[in-house]
Formats: C-alpha cells, sequence, structure tokens
C-alpha cells in the first residue's frame, strides 16, 4: 500500500511540474526566436511591451523561491521595476542581455530546486499562508503556487505570441 | 493507510480542478462585464477577435466530453468554425447571444461531469491514447487533459483582457 500511495503521489507531481515545465519551455523558446526589437515592442496599441512581461515573469518566478522556501530570490531588485510599477513608469532596466539571463537564471534553477522536494514536501503550506490558516485550508499548499504560476505563465505567453510576426 | 492516500488523491484533484474553475470563472467574468460590440473587436490588429477566441474555447472545452469519457459534445458544429478554420475563414457563426449560451452549457455540464469523477477515474487514459501507448506513458491520464486545458484558458484569458478598455 505504501508503495502504491507514493507512485501515485510522484504521478500527480509529475503531472503538475510536467505542466511547469511546458509553460517554462514556450517561454525560451520564443525567447530564442524573436530578435531584441521584436522582443521590445509592444504585444497590442498601449499594451505592455514583451521586454515589460518577460521581466515581469523573472520577478515572480523569483518570488517563488521564498514563497516555497527554497532559498532567497536572485534578483530581488526586478520586483520594483516589473511587479510594483508598471511598463509605462519607465524605471531603469536591465539590459536586453542581462534580462534574457535572469530568465533563464531564475527558470532553470528555480526548476531544478523544485524537483528536489518530495510529495510530501508539496503538500506543505507555502510561506505566505499562516500555520493557523493552513490547518484550516490545506490547500493553500506549495503545489497550489506552482499550479497558479503555471496559468500566469499561460495567460502572459498568449500575449507574447503577438510579437510573433504574422 | 487507506483513509490516508484517499484524502491525498482528494487533494490533488481539488487543486487542479480548482484552478480550472479559477480559469473558467474569470471567462464567465469577462463575458458578464463586455459589450458585445467590445467582444466582437479585434484583441490586437490582425488578431483574433474576442468572439474567435470565446468560440474556440467553447469548442475546446466541448470536446472534452468525448475525450474524458464523460459523454457527446453538446456543438459538435463548433470545431469546424472555430477550431479547423481560422477567425479570418468568416465561416457563418453563432449569434453573440447563441455563443454565450454555448459557452456557458458546455462550461457548466462540463465541470459539473468532471466533479462526479473520482481520483482513480481521474488516473485512467483519456480516450486519443490506446491501452498500448498508456501502459508505457501513465501520465498521458485524463487529469492531465485538465492540466492542459486550463492553461490553454490562461493563454487565451491573457489576449481577451486585451479587450478590457484601460
Amino acid at each position: 500500500m505504501t508503495t502504491s500511495t507514493a507512485t501515485e503521489n510522484d504521478l500527480y507531481i509529475k503531472l503538475i511540474l510536467g505542466s511547469w515545465d511546458i509553460q517554462n519551455g514556450r517561454v525560451n523558446k520564443l525567447l530564442g526566436s524573436l530578435s531584441e526589437e521584436q522582443i521590445q515592442a509592444r504585444t497590442a496599441p498601449d499594451r505592455n511591451t514583451g521586454t515589460y512581461i518577460i521581466g515581469h515573469l523573472t520577478a515572480v518566478s523569483d518570488g517563488m523561491f521564498p514563497l516555497l522556501d527554497l532559498g532567497n530570490k536572485l534578483f530581488p531588485h526586478l520586483e520594483n521595476i516589473f511587479i510594483t510599477h508598471p511598463d509605462h513608469a519607465n524605471l531603469e532596466r536591465p539590459s536586453f542581455a542581462e534580462l534574457k539571463n535572469q530568465w533563464h537564471s531564475v527558470s532553470e534553477t528555480l526548476t531544478a530546486r523544485m524537483k528536489e522536494l518530495k510529495p510530501a514536501d508539496w503538500l506543505t503550506r507555502h510561506t505566505a499562508i499562516s500555520t493557523e490558516d493552513f490547518a484550516k485550508e490545506p490547500h493553500r499548499n506549495k503545489l497550489n503556487v506552482v499550479i497558479n504560476r503555471t496559468n500566469h505563465i499561460s495567460y502572459h505567453l498568449g500575449q507574447l505570441a503577438y510579437l510573433v510576426k504574422k
């Protein structure tokens, strides 16, 4: 029975991390195929630029290190530029090459640390919920953070797709 | 041990169906808040209209009935208009009111049927994979279809957001 449980738990985690991998891979593919000029363009008139969205995704993923209790952020200054402030605030930004490196660095390091977690770890609380609240709402666990953040990447991938010439 | 397994399995399913509910709810909210004129507009120059994307999401979700072995499609004619053919093919479409009803009908009926499935059902193969292939790739199960389709809705929600006036 223990073996069967372990296998099933592994399978659920595999599905969810597989989906995370797919969406991260799609961002990588887009970054590898678009020119700097294309990524710096707006995704639609008056909407966010590709650069802002990539910075935003990097900053949000970077925030998952502390949220999942996997260590400190790699680039804590990105939050102010790409989460706290909107695109049109036009704060000083990393260069295009730096931003690409930061995305890859966060995505790869985070994914590697995530894959070290055991099924039982995934069902523990994320760090933004108190022990008391978690006792009442056990679905607010680390795995749920990954499911939500995977959908968040998909959401912005739909917008980044508009940078690709038809 | 059996009780504990059942509880954990329920929790994994709850997380994944919870994410499905959230994305479906966001489409509902958007449909409830935008005018017909806004939804018929293009999400960006030369890109899909809101109408096409809503029809596309409806047709893709409708295809989940047979894929998850939950019955027949409710509106099988939508596949040709909103999946097989692109927006610019300009095939004859349901009226705006019909399309909204079809979305709600598919989303609600499908979700209700999904919630009748037991954890063990979710880990069985979807109908587009053979028994032989599934034996080698057990992650290609019904639950994986829902995870992928949830991300698919998020992807298009990112585009539908551009219909909202700033």
